[in-house]
């Protein structure tokens, strides 16, 4: 008998998840303990799933926490747990054990030096805005609403001062727990299709509601309350208070991380 | 004053509802009845919202029924209400006193010759399915889940047998209450994105569960445990037992009906 197969081993999990009835990822009581009533977490809930699989306590690391009501279409997370459970067998067994708002698409072992968080090179999210008089009624779980027309070309302008590394002190929120204000934004794109303006960005790392904050600020140069050039004005000025709003949580999707691909996960998180 | 503006006019709308909560379209009491418990209904929904904003008792007429859990993303309606009322006032008014599942998108006066059954020449539907090993987290209110790898070329192929016009009782519920079973199948096409199978249809009109008849055939073939002439050798039998199971409800949304131009009715519903 192969003793690899009874020693721990790390697995990384992409976890797909509806965030709408959840009070966001991270867990609010201990590792084991029973969770607060009202205040269900995903990361709660994927452990005590994972553990029940497991057959022993599971904790997991993920790549990028959410707040209340942002969803993620391949959240990444890494667990120890029994080598002797295939990877199928985590993804079906977890996933059959999960409330239907979350999922696991997929499992592969990797090496005791991988991290989720500190793996990932960078991390793409989704802001979708239903752009018409009349609020949504389909998809309403997974849109903003902007009832005034917007101008998608001049958001996207707007946006193009942000790309670089910067201090992004300006789209921070004061809850922010992160040791240090600066990211290297990669890239960020606003584009209509139809009536439902899409704002997709990518950074190494976000601070804490800062997709929401820069989707607020974009929204009111797309209004034209604000030129484009104001957004850069903002970004230098590392005020939070001369920023936009914070944009709903409905609209935010966190596509995922991203990973060398020396870590051979699938092609949607591997750079 | 214009003494038109004081009589009832006749209105088209367009609407959108998310069909999850409700037990289908059709008004289970008589108008002005309240709900049985447990049994919400789009139409009492919208009649009772339509009532409210015309300050009188209003009924409306629908282009297609739609069975419980079904979506529509632009059934079209018509009513007679007050003519000083402009289009503005009942979209925004309506739609303000209606549940989150449903909302007007347009309205437009007509004349009192235009009927939203049967004006229409044509309807339209979109079967989504989502093809992978998992379940669905995000999205899982608008997708049926198939685990089996589907060929979707094999299934468009499939379909085609069924393009015409044709004697549908192979794909006709018992309960179906349509006087015959002849419709003409407009074009029907089955396209791959990524992990979701699309089927979208257009008929002149459509029997009772036809669609999601339709699509349970087609799932057969796509499975590879039917070959793709199947589906036309069950056309031809006229034999509902000879068919596949009936699709479930989720994925299935009512694109709406299509009215010739000459009603000056919103693109999406014109010829």
């Amino acid at each position: 008998m192969d003793p690899a197969s009874t020693t721990p081993g790390r697995f990384a999990l992409g976890v797909e998840y509806d965030g709408g009835g959840f009070s966001g990822w991270q867990r609010l009581n201990r590792a084991g303990e029973p969770e607060r009533r009202g205040e269900p977490t995903v990361q709660a809930a994927l452990e005590q799933a994972l553990s029940f699989v497991a057959g022993a306590a599971v904790e997991v690391v993920c790549a990028g926490r959410t707040d209340a009501g942002v969803h993620a279409s391949c959240q990444v997370v890494h667990f120890d747990g029994p080598r002797q459970r295939d990877p199928r067998g985590w993804v079906l067994g977890t996933t059959s054990r999960l409330p239907p708002a979350v999922c696991v698409r997929w499992c592969v072992p990797v090496g005791a030096d991988f991290h989720a968080r500190f793996s990932a090179r960078a991390r793409r999210y989704r802001y979708s805005i239903l752009n018409r008089p009349v609020r949504p009624a389909l998809q309403r779980q997974y849109l903003s609403w902007e009832r005034r027309p917007l101008d998608a070309t001049a958001m996207h302008q707007a946006a193009q001062a942000l790309v670089g590394e910067h201090d992004f002190s300006a789209f921070r929120t004061v809850h922010c727990q992160a040791p240090h204000p600066r990211r290297d934004l990669q890239s960020i794109s606003v584009q209509r299709n139809g009536d439902v303006v899409q704002v997709e960005v990518q950074a190494n790392a976000f601070l804490h509601h800062m997709v929401r904050n820069i989707v607020g600020s974009l929204l009111m140069v797309g209004r034209g309350e604000k030129p484009p050039e104001w957004v850069g004005q903002v970004l230098a000025g590392r005020d939070r208070t001369l920023a936009g709003p914070t944009a709903p949580s409905a609209g935010l999707v966190f596509l995922g991380p991203r990973y060398p691909a020396q870590w051979g996960l699938p092609q949607e998180v591997t750079l």
